[in-house]
């Protein structure tokens, strides 16, 4: 009854260029670095029985067939040739990508072109920053050339995210830091860094976080698995600025995070990768999530990773949920279905068109 | 299957006196002092499309009808007419009114006359210590004031309300203030303050709130979106002393006003705002709230203020989604359907009787 | 469709051995020790609704009869007869009891034999502590006599159980005392304590943890309703030790507690209690324990106590509420049939049987 049959996908990664087995495949499904608990399988979780509902019929297998005989069906095709039919039957017209991870994965060309869509870059600040400490020699060198870097991407990139919060706690204090304090710890971090070295100093952190505030594009903030409330005093400071600030991915504080969408104008929230992790739960987390958020204040996400299966199953499981719950509504009597197919082509695709200023 | 024909509502305010036009309307919509983000409208929310199916055929129009639409007969019926009619269709046989509210707001009165109801008075405690305040010139003639004010509202009241707690922290020493404390903070705060100045020290909010302990009558406590966790300390402190405490309204975290209802006899907790919030999504807000408040301890309300619509919203989407649960309860076979239907007069107005002293 | 025979109760305690009059029985449905706010019964509960569904039929009377009329046929057949109808129309194959509880409770041959059962031990380490220290004069006598009791206690016993944690703070720093530390703990706690004394300096809760997670059996932490979350730096010190954290029960904060179980492959959930007190809603609360929660990192527990109604009650809200949920996935597609099945089995037995080394 509702379709979406065009998404957005506002925060994503690229895809593996190699090969796989069951064990690196399976490796992709978890949720830790590590291995699976003895006597368990990463298969066995929502994301694992969401990947054997959707993608095996997509290789021409039986949906939910066995990993093993799904598995020697994708090395048959081959990477390529999978992750093209894959990527193509995810709905997907736009990636935003988030280029800033390690691995050997598919960047914003290879993207365009496996899915056959349009591809837009994310610039993580915190990479960004690192990368140009590897190249500074001095203080003044690395603030100069970051405020260079930051300007540049905001010229290229749709949006800037930021992991620093969910990393190393949201409740860093709100206001930007005085120019004194970002030299100091400037400093002490160049000081200290090896070549590769992670930021972590909360006084850059948020200096990043001002700095692409000031550019004006909007800030992807993964808030992880802490309350976004602890981020009210930040949206607070940023109130009217005019860059907008969206919060990535927010299970399990879906609820919290949609308030806060409810309550400041220039603060959105995401209904992506919640579902995604939680498959045949995610109606009910979509619909928690569309309790309090504003309608023009929720944007797709995949957040998928590594595996072209994960933009499949990210994308499928949104718009299943939302067809569910919204047609739900409809059929109660509860929305009328004209307002429903509007919200549902908003929240897959016209709030992130406004929103990163994507053309239709 | 399950109808509550008559509820009380337990927490309400008044109702603008003047004509609104759409850009008014819409702003009592929103959850924010602010205007919607570019490119939104607080008619693309949950109350919004509540609003839109509830409340125009009930001037006439077909439901979801354009919100343009609806204000021009609106404005067509007169803002008496229509608000008769949209306050006599909600069910709603007594109204608790919190008056302590700016704006031009109906009163006691008068939302008995529009409503053909009874009406009953909440006093806010914080505007009552500023009121007194405004005409009192020293500590001690502002205590003696404030303690008979306090003894003069209890007489003529059904509840006092708190939103020092929402504003400045739920997590305020449990325990009173001593005379020594509250007389030095009463004097700073004099002297600190101009005419109409707020009351936010924290020991007078303590001062306040066991001032209401004191006089028997039931204490509605604002949580707003915080934990009411937060307030295990006071509820304990509070036990046994024969005054009953009500948690408002208490989402996102209303399961855990739910469990201090559920361990505290004292301890009661509402179910009305998060319902006419989260529209659509009521029914499974409610459903949590039951899962582990026993049932004689959630108490209806609208929470509404300023519009009509918002009364009427409040109680169809309460009406409609308890009716929802526990007929879906009752076919599961989980509850039997004379229990049921007794919880759900318990729920919409039993227990606020009991509570507030209400005659039937 | 979805059918679990057979149970594995990894947590509960033994039922009373004497007759109940109706005001003891109820107290027993309550989740305080206080009597019910006047005007209520523990009845009026989610608890109390599921006895009078499930039990009723199995003494031979109509589900949701009146209590006193249950209450009546249940002296009538007698403690010992009602208790053995009861408990085996549970379906619970094996019972993991806790047997350091006050009051009159049937020990594990009792609870074996009633139940038609098996029934291992848990052993509380708080009491555990709290008898030897009633038994050694010294420090260095308690610490030896300490370790001597859990060393014996994993030779015997399933698993350890912690209450500290919910009852003092689940924020307990997370690495084991030294030495020294413990020494000083114990001291100043015997001199100041008196025989029957309770153990809840953080210090000693500390070295009890450790002690059990040395012995390698798994350690249960009861959480009560704080979040889990704060276990996460306690989590990450005891990863790829050997040993195994199970977490009790977990409502509210049931997502969280699939969160840790997610992330940590030495965690584990359990699935019980949360849903035997929020009876007609339990589906919901097991669908959101399975949205994020592998399927082999979660176990069913009744955690019973005192009334075999209650150990009715759990067992069959959650084998309803399992089949609910699976089945209502199999039905939309999202799992496969044989997949459900298998889950099911691994929730209500398997996976208690291989983190508890249970024989089949």
């Amino acid at each position: 009854m509702i379709d979406t049959p065009t998404l957005v996908d506002q925060y994503c990664h690229g895809v593996l260029r190699t090969e796989l087995g069951l064990g690196t495949f399976e490796a992709h499904l978890g949720r830790t670095a590590g291995p699976p608990a003895p006597g368990t399988t990463f298969f066995d979780t929502q994301t694992g029985f969401a990947v054997r509902r959707w993608c095996p019929p997509l290789l021409g297998l039986e949906p939910h067939c066995p990993p093993a005989r799904y598995l020697a069906r994708r090395r048959e095709l081959g990477v390529l040739e999978s992750g093209r039919r894959l990527l193509r039957a995810t709905g997907i017209a736009t990636y935003l990508v988030d280029t800033g991870l390690p691995g050997d994965l598919t960047g914003l060309p290879e993207m365009a072109a496996t899915g056959d869509a349009d591809a837009h870059e994310i610039v993580r600040l915190e990479q960004l920053a690192e990368q140009v400490a590897d190249t500074s020699g001095t203080v003044d060198g690395f603030l100069a050339n970051l405020a260079e870097a930051v300007h540049g991407a905001a010229a290229s990139a749709v949006a800037f995210t930021s992991v620093g919060g969910a990393r190393h706690g949201l409740a860093l204090a709100p206001e930007p830091p005085g120019p004194g304090e970002v030299r100091g710890a400037t400093g002490r971090w160049l000081a200290a860094r090896q070549v590769g070295g992670r930021l972590t100093d909360p006084v850059l952190l948020r200096h990043l976080r001002w700095s692409a505030v000031a550019s004006g594009r909007p800030l992807q903030l993964h808030v992880g698995v802490d309350d976004p409330l602890l981020l009210t005093d930040f949206a607070a400071a940023t109130a009217g600025l005019g860059t907008d600030l969206v919060l990535l991915p927010g299970y399990p504080y879906h609820r919290h995070a949609a308030h806060l969408a409810s309550v400041f104008p220039h603060v959105y929230a995401d209904v992506g990768p919640a579902l995604a992790h939680t498959g045949a739960g995610a109606a009910s987390v979509l619909a928690e999530t569309l309790e309090l958020a504003p309608f023009g204040k929720l944007l797709f996400s995949s957040g998928a990773r590594g595996l072209p299966e994960l933009h499949v199953v990210g994308a499928r499981i949104f718009r299943e949920a939302l067809a569910r719950v919204l047609s739900g509504w409809v059929v109660d009597g509860a929305w009328c279905r004209s307002d429903a197919q509007r919200v549902a082509e908003m929240i897959a695709a016209g709030n992130a068109r406004r929103v990163y200023g994507l053309a239709h």
